[in-house]
C-alpha cells in the first residue's frame, strides 16, 4: 500500500489495474434496459476501458461481449442480432449472449472449430429499467444488489443517464461533496451572499456504514435563511444516493440513486434512478417526458453567461437541456474543470472535506482487499440480505 | 526473424522500419497523373510516412521532393511550379525535379552554394494515367512493371483512388480474402440466408507464383443459387487483382488492379487501375463518370441503415458515393472497425484464411531479404521481362 | 552547454525548462489592458505552459494566479470577480491578486485555514495598455522595461495581439530575418521577378548591442526598382522591433514592437505595441479601428488563391482581416509550415542567416546565464536607465 500511486489506484480502471480489479468486483450499469430491444441494432459501448457490444437477442437476453470478432477482429458493434445471438458482417459468425459461437457460415461441413471459439462475454441482468454487467471473475460474482430505486414498487420511477467528460472519481466526489452546494448551486448569488455570515457554518456529520457512507449535511441556505438538512449516502463501489425534498415534513420525497460508472479514464457514464415514493404524493408523481440532453463542457462553455446569470459561476441554475437535471451543468463544470483526472497532491482539504479522505481510504481498503483476495465492501451474496436493500440510515425521517 | 515482431513488421512502413525498407524497393504509385498538369498547383502527398510535395514541371515532368525546404523548413506545397522547378515562398529556392537546386536568389553573386545543396528527391515515371515513384536506394532501383491494365491498348481505362483511414495491410487482406463476399456483400440477406445452408461450401485454390498469389475461389452465391468463380490475386508488395465478370462466357469481363500504399501507419491510399479488354465487350466499354468521393467513416456510420438495408451491416451494397466501387464501404467499415492497426495477435483462423496466412510468411520472407542484401520477390530488372506484365494463372479462362 | 539540446533549450519554455528559466527572469506580456476590465469576467491564459487566470479586481488592480483553485483544484476561470479578489465558484474561495486567500465561507469560526494559503500569483504591471507579468523568482524580479513605444506621448499608439500556432521562436526568427521581404512578400511576382537580377544582392549589416541585435538591411525591391533601407532589432528575451516608412525623407515613420510569448512550446501570442510620432506625420496618426482577426492556418489555406494572387505562395499580400496587419498571412504560413517546432539540424544556412546563427547563440549563451546565476542580457534594474528605454542603434536617421 506504501508503494503504491494512490491517485491512480483511485482513477485508473482498465483491465489489470488495481483500482479496475475492484472495480470489477461489482455489478455496473452499462445501458437503459429500453437502449435494447429483441433484435434492435446492437450499441457499442466502453466500460471501464473495454471496448464491448451490447445487445438483447431475439429471445430477449441482453448480451455483453467483446467488441472485436475472434475470427478477425471486426467490429461486432456492425453485426446484425438474429438468430439466437448477434453475427459477424464480415464472415457471417454468430455469438450468443455467453459468447459461444454458433455458426461459421464458410467453415466446412464437420468442422469443430466453432466450438473451441469462446468468445469474451459478460453476464448481464436487468433491473428497474437498468441493464447491469459483472465485468469481473466469474467465481467472485456476487449477487446483483436488488436496491430500493430498483424495486419498490410503491411509487414511480425514472432511469437515465449522462455522459461526463472526466474521470468518474472527481465526479462522485463532487456529489458527496454537499458543502458546495451553498456555494456553486446559490442563485441570486449578488444578493444573498452577504447573508451568509449571518447563518451559522455547514455541519456535516457522516459515519461508515456497511454499503460505504450515510452522510447527514445542514447547510446555510441564504434564500430561505434557514439551514437545510439532507441525507446523503456513498454506496460502494462508486455510487450515491442523495433524497430531496421537505425532509421535515416527509412531502413530496424523490430519492436519487446514481452509479458513477468509467467509460475509460477520462470518460464517465453516470446512470440514475430516480424514485418517488407514493406515500410522500397526494398522487403518483409523473416524472417529466424525456428531453434532449446537451452534454455541457467547454465546447459550449457550459451553458455560462457571466454577466446576465446570478450565480458565481454564471452558469444559470438550470441551463438547457437540464431542466429534470437541476445543477448538473454547474456540477460538470466545477468536476471537469479540474483536469481530466484531478492531480490530489496539489489539494488543501478543508474540514469538511474528511469526508473526502475518508470515502477514499476505504476505497484504497478495498483495492488492496481484492488484491489480497479477500471481498472488498458491499458484495451481497446472501439472498436474505437482498430481497430488498436500502441505502439508508437509521434515523426516523430516513424510512421514507 | 524469431525475434522479429511480426505484426509491426508487417504493418509499420516509415523510414528505417524493416517493412518500410521493404515496401520501399518498390514503385509506389503516388497520384494520378491528372492530378498536377504542368506548372499546376503543387500537391502536398504522404507516402510511407514521409512529407513530400508532388509538382509536374513547366516541362511536364513529374516531381516528388522533400516537402521542407532545405533552406529554412518551410513548406515547397506552399511554392510555386515556374522557372524549371519548384520555388520556395520563402526566400525563393528553387528546386528541380531532381532536388538539385537551381537558384537562390538573395545569395551573393559568384556564390557556389545552391551547388552543395542535394534536396531530397525521388524518381517518378508516369504509366496508364499513374504518377509513380520509388522511394529507395538509388543502387536497388528496379523496372517499373509494365503491368497489363497500365499499359493494354485493346480496351478502355480508368484510374482512380480512395483513402482509408487504417493500415494499408489490413485493407488488403480483405481484399484477398474471397470468403467474405458471401456474406459481407450478401443483399436481402434476411431472405437468402437459410439458402447458404443448401449450398456448397466455398473453395479456395491458391498457390504461390513468382509475383504473390494465384486464388481461385468458388463462392456460394445464394442469390442466383450457384457457385461463383472469381479469380483474384495478390502482387508485391501490397498489390491486390480481381478479374469481375461471367468468366465462363468471357463477357463483360473487367480487370481491377489496386496498390495499397500507405500514408503512413493508420492511414492508406488505394490506387486502383480498371481495366476492360475489347475482346469482351460488344462496344469499348465506357467507364463511368467521376463523381464525388464520399470517405466512409465513423462520421457518417459507413452509411449504414440498419433497419431498412437488408444486409448484415445494414451498410447497403452501393451506398453514396460508390456507384461504381461496389461495396467499398462495407469493406472499408469491416478493416478499419479492426482497428487503425490490427492486432493480428488475437484472430483465430478458419480454413480459409490459410492464405492470408501464406501471404504474410511471403511477407515477412521478403522484409528479410531485403535486410540480408537480397531482392525481394517480383522485383523487376530485365526489360525483356517488362515488356507487358501479366498477374494471372495459367487457367484457359485467365487470358482474356 | 556541450551536453545542452540546442533546439530544445531554445524551444521549450516550460516550467524547469533551461529556456523555460530564462524566459521567466523578463517581464512578459499576457493580455492587453483593455480585456479585462474591473469586475469583468475573468480571461484564462495560459503563458510558458503554465494555466493561469488573468482578472481585474474591483480596485483596478490586475492578477494573475494558477488556474486551479488550490482548495480542490476548479478552474477560477469559472470564477466571479468580487469582493477584492476572485472567488471560486465550487465552495466560494476568495483570492486576491497576491494569491492570499481572503476568504473560506464554509470554513468554522476562528478557522485560521484561509492564512496558511499562499495560492500561486504572478506580479503583474500595466504600461502603454499592456498588462505585463512576471513568472519567475521573486529575487530576481528586476524593472518592466519603459520602452519608448509604450511610455512616448508625442505621438499616436496602438495595441493588439495575434495568436499563432507553431513555437515562439521559428515565428521571431521570421520576423528577425528580413531577407525574406524581398521573395515572400513580393506582389505581382509573374511580372517583377526577372528584374530582381538587375539589383544589387541584400546586404545585412547587424551587430550585437545591450538589448540585443541591431540590424540594418538594404534589400532590393523590385517593384520600385531600388533599394529598400530598413532598421529591425531584436530584443531580449524574444522581442522584435520594426521602423517602417520612409526613413530617409524621415516621414510617415511608424515603429512596430513586438513580443513573442509562449502560450505553451506549440503556440504563441504576439503582443504588438505600435507607434506613430508626431515629428513624422502632418496631423497625428490615426490607426485604424479593430477588426476581426481570422487566424491562419491550415483550416484556411492561409487564405491561398495560388491562380489569382500573383505571389510566389499564392496568398495575397493583404489576406482577408490583415489589412491592417500586412504580410501577417504570408509570415505565418512559412514560420508554422516549418512544423510545430521546427527541426533546425535539418536547415542549410545561407549568408544572411549568420544573424539568426548569432541571436540563437545570444539567447544559449543567456541560458547558461542563467543557469549558473547570472542576469542574462537586457535585464535593467536601475531606475535612472528606466526612464526610457530606447530599442534602436547610433545612425542619425534613428532618432526620430
Amino acid at each position: 500500500m506504501q508503494d503504491m500511486d494512490r491517485n491512480a489506484a483511485l482513477s485508473e480502471t482498465g483491465p489489470g489495474t488495481p483500482g479496475g480489479e475492484f472495480m470489477r468486483r461489482y455489478w455496473q450499469p452499462v445501458a437503459l434496459s429500453s437502449e435494447v430491444t429483441p433484435g434492435s441494432k446492437p450499441k457499442t459501448v466502453r466500460i471501464l476501458s473495454e471496448d464491448l457490444v451490447l445487445f438483447r437477442d431475439d429471445a430477449g437476453r441482453p448480451g455483453l461481449l467483446g467488441l472485436h470478432c475472434s475470427h478477425r477482429l471486426t467490429s461486432l458493434g456492425y453485426g446484425r442480432v438474429e438468430d439466437g445471438g448477434i453475427r459477424c458482417p464480415f464472415h457471417g459468425w454468430l455469438y450468443d449472449v455467453h459468447g459461444h459461437c454458433l455458426e461459421q457460415p464458410a467453415e466446412p461441413e464437420g468442422s469443430t472449430f466453432a466450438q473451441r471459439i469462446q468468445h469474451r462475454a459478460y453476464p448481464c441482468q436487468e433491473l428497474g429499467g437498468l441493464i447491469f454487467a459483472y465485468l469481473g471473475p466469474a467465481d467472485r460474482m456476487p449477487l446483483l444488489p436488488r436496491y430500493e430505486t430498483l424495486v419498490r414498487e410503491d411509487g414511480t420511477r425514472k432511469v437515465d443517464f449522462y455522459s461526463i467528460n472526466s474521470n468518474y472519481l472527481q465526479n462522485l466526489e463532487g456529489a458527496v461533496d454537499t458543502v458546495h452546494f451553498s456555494y456553486l448551486h446559490m442563485d441570486h448569488w449578488s444578493q444573498v451572499k452577504h447573508k451568509l455570515a449571518g447563518l451559522p457554518k455547514p455541519e456535516i456529520d457522516w459515519e461508515e456504514t456497511d454499503y460505504g457512507i450515510w452522510q447527514k449535511s445542514n447547510l446555510p441556505n441564504v434564500q430561505y435563511g434557514i439551514m437545510n438538512m439532507v441525507y446523503t449516502y456513498f454506496f460502494f463501489p462508486a455510487g450515491f444516493m442523495r433524497v430531496q425534498g421537505s425532509a421535515a415534513g416527509g412531502n413530496d420525497i424523490k430519492k436519487f440513486q446514481s452509479w458513477y460508472v468509467p467509460i475509460d479514464d477520462e470518460h464517465t457514464l453516470r446512470f440514475q434512478s430516480a424514485f418517488a415514493p407514493l406515500s410522500t404524493h397526494s398522487t403518483p408523481y409523473e416524472w417529466p417526458p424525456d428531453e434532449e440532453f446537451i452534454v455541457p463542457g467547454p465546447q459550449n462553455d457550459y451553458f455560462r453567461d457571466y454577466t446576465r446569470a446570478d450565480t458565481i459561476c454564471g452558469i444559470p441554475v438550470n441551463a438547457p437541456g437540464t431542466a429534470i437535471k437541476g445543477y448538473l451543468c454547474q456540477d460538470s463544470m466545477v468536476n471537469e474543470t479540474q483536469g481530466p483526472i484531478v492531480d490530489r497532491s496539489q489539494e488543501h482539504f478543508g474540514v469538511h472535506d474528511r469526508v473526502l479522505a475518508a470515502m477514499r481510504l476505504m476505497m484504497l481498503k478495498a483495492i488492496v482487499d481484492v488484491q489480497e483476495g479477500r471481498d472488498p465492501k458491499h458484495i451481497i451474496r446472501d439472498p436474505a440480505e437482498n430481497a430488498i436493500v436500502y441505502i439508508r440510515g437509521n434515523e426516523a425521517l430516513e424510512a421514507v
